[in-house]
């Protein structure tokens, strides 16, 4: 394959995918414009709670998503530190480690499926009594019965890191188109609406050597070839802040099942993030009276302390999910890139999509982990 | 006393006690300025739920408050229609009865002595069954265990009438100072940063025949004589639109106590508001953990049905409260009216408060109910 540089590329989508591939493509020396009618600032990627977690969310038959997330999350160190340097920003990166917890025997069994699947593959985690937990964590109420202790999987403020992005992409180059997308062809974008035409759009049509589609759960609109690809499955989550009369966050990120439902509690620099729920509606982003009835309720069964906090955000915002919850990453047709479906997954793939969509334009090698997120395989993971 | 008109009065404060009190003074022939930095958009007037209910909140002991609150009430139906002729918008009356519901034994004990309460007074309220409650509302659930049908209590969509006061004081002649007040002395009244100074502002000072104080509870803070005779009582507050796969919101308003806990749920056009919690907390306005998770299990248990309603904001208020939970309502020293303290009942109260005050300001009789409202009382209700 002969490499290939300085080529025109279109990134649609502005969430933590399209501005991770803008970024790494315009650094890589390609010439990079970013459709979006409003980059960094809405859809999934702002609901999200960024735990970079392919371990704790490992499951059996999943085996190419915990590989892929796995290459993923090491390359986010070195990610992160790019991405520092190049915005001027912090990263959002945050050392604490994640303890996944159970709230009733149940719960626990759910644990050990995975602590053993786990084992299986020949990783480790640590399996620990309530007692050792609340050691561990203090934050932690008396609801919890046992746990697991989860090394190397981290988060991100997912916030900062899109704000990072957002300025890392501009500092090297890439230009902001701020229109939203109708339908993508080999070489051109198509435009719902451009209120102001920029130099280089011929009326609202984009056009680019290579497209990378790049747009969350609006990417089966546009283009034949990806129509019902990925579904919209609905996540609410809730932003808390310390207040001057409540415990401190915790220190870990906290995260299981209660009663069989998944809860986590994602500590920010001023407070937390708890989410979220799932929903299979639609395109409906409304918070609703269960969902944050239930998020509050089993958050406050891990960690009694939130009480008092301050909720100072509910939000809802729609996870782009595949048949197999591997992201589509690849080529669609000659000039036409997809990066999207990325499912709970956005913050944690970015580094690996970013590099592989890097790989694929400049005609480059691209890791092994990513073959298996291919457009072109049929169903199920093989 | 001889009648007195066109006199300058200047109305600190924008809620709904000062809009109130500032159109029926411009209407009864006064000059009125109004002092705020945002008339009608903020504060306990803001948050409130607006029931006009002095029956279902009436107790033992608060007899002068029933019958303010009585008074009041038999008030509104032509203030209503008044505002709604000189503003031109809705007045934000609505007339859904109120269902008094309760759910446990312990709480049902409670409306029992409600109930035998306002007999001794001679004013009836209808003890039901649940079954018959849930077939004049089938929107109540299974967790209701009985409750009162009290005829008469009504309601009003509070930020509706905020801005139907707003614009008839606007209307009326009103001049609006949007300006903190700092201090109040007889005749004057000093702003805290008149930024740009108007027509009849001498330097940061506007000068008056009669300032009235209705300030909520940074009243205390504006004249000597009222330190400490107000204090905040923060409550907390939902607003919840119904959705397309939600039921109707209920036909009444529903309220009452939930083990011992009070809770209501005020119709709306579009949903309802559900409130509301009480800490005295000083001047504290965060919308915590806990008062959300308790506002939103305590309304389920009587209306299942919101489970499936959007949560669209959350908010908190501070109730301007005294000692007998009266309100403040005459002359502080000549020239200086007050009319605060109004706690959970500033909607209800404000007919009866803004025709006191014409009446002060005039010269008039006033209402004899409004008598026991007069600040030299010294504690408690007479």
């Amino acid at each position: 394959m002969s490499r290939k540089q300085d080529r025109s590329v279109a990134v649609v989508g502005g969430g933590v995918i399209g501005l991770s591939t803008a970024w790494r493509l315009a650094v890589a020396g390609h010439r990079v414009r970013l459709i979006d009618p409003a980059p960094a600032s809405g859809g999934a990627s702002r609901a999200a709670g960024g735990m970079l977690a392919p371990v704790a969310e490992a499951w059996p038959g999943e085996e190419s998503l915990l590989e892929l997330g796995t290459a993923s999350l090491h390359r986010w160190p070195e990610f992160a530190e790019r991405l520092g340097r190049d915005s001027g920003k912090p990263s959002g990166l945050r050392d604490e480690g994640t303890l996944v917890v159970a709230a009733d025997s149940a719960d626990r069994a759910e644990l050990d499926t995975l602590a053993d699947y786990l084992a299986s593959l020949g990783r480790t985690v640590n399996r620990h009594s309530s007692r050792r937990l609340r050691r561990l964590e203090p934050a932690l109420g008396p609801g919890v019965r046992g746990g697991l202790e989860v090394p190397g999987d981290l988060a991100v403020d997912n916030r900062a890191t899109l704000e990072a992005l957002r300025a890392a992409a501009e500092v090297a180059g890439v230009e902001f188109v701020r229109a939203a997308a109708r339908g993508v062809r080999s070489g051109t974008v198509e435009l719902v609406d451009a209120a102001d035409p920029e130099p280089g759009l011929s009326g609202s049509v984009v056009h680019c050597d290579v497209v990378v589609i790049a747009a969350g759960v609006q990417t089966g609109a546009l283009h034949p070839a990806l129509r019902g690809a990925i579904r919209p499955v609905k996540g609410e989550i809730l932003r808390l802040r310390a207040r001057s009369t409540s415990v401190p966050p915790p220190r870990w990120t906290v995260r299981g099942p209660v009663h069989g439902r998944q809860v986590y509690l994602v500590p920010r620099e001023d407070g937390m993030v708890i989410g979220a729920t799932q929903y299979e509606a639609g395109y409906d982003t409304e918070v609703t009276v269960g969902g944050v009835r239930n998020l509050l309720a089993d958050a406050e069964r891990f960690v009694p302390g939130i009480t008092e906090y301050a909720l100072v955000e509910t939000a809802a915002g729609l996870r782009p999910s595949t048949e197999d919850n591997l992201p589509l990453l690849g080529w669609v047709e000659p000039g036409v890139l997809v990066a999207a479906g990325h499912h709970r997954n956005g913050f944690l793939l970015a580094p690996i999509t970013a590099e592989t969509v890097v790989g694929l334009v400049s005609g480059d090698e691209v890791a092994t982990e990513a073959k298996a997120a291919d457009p072109s395989r049929s169903g199920g993971q093989q």
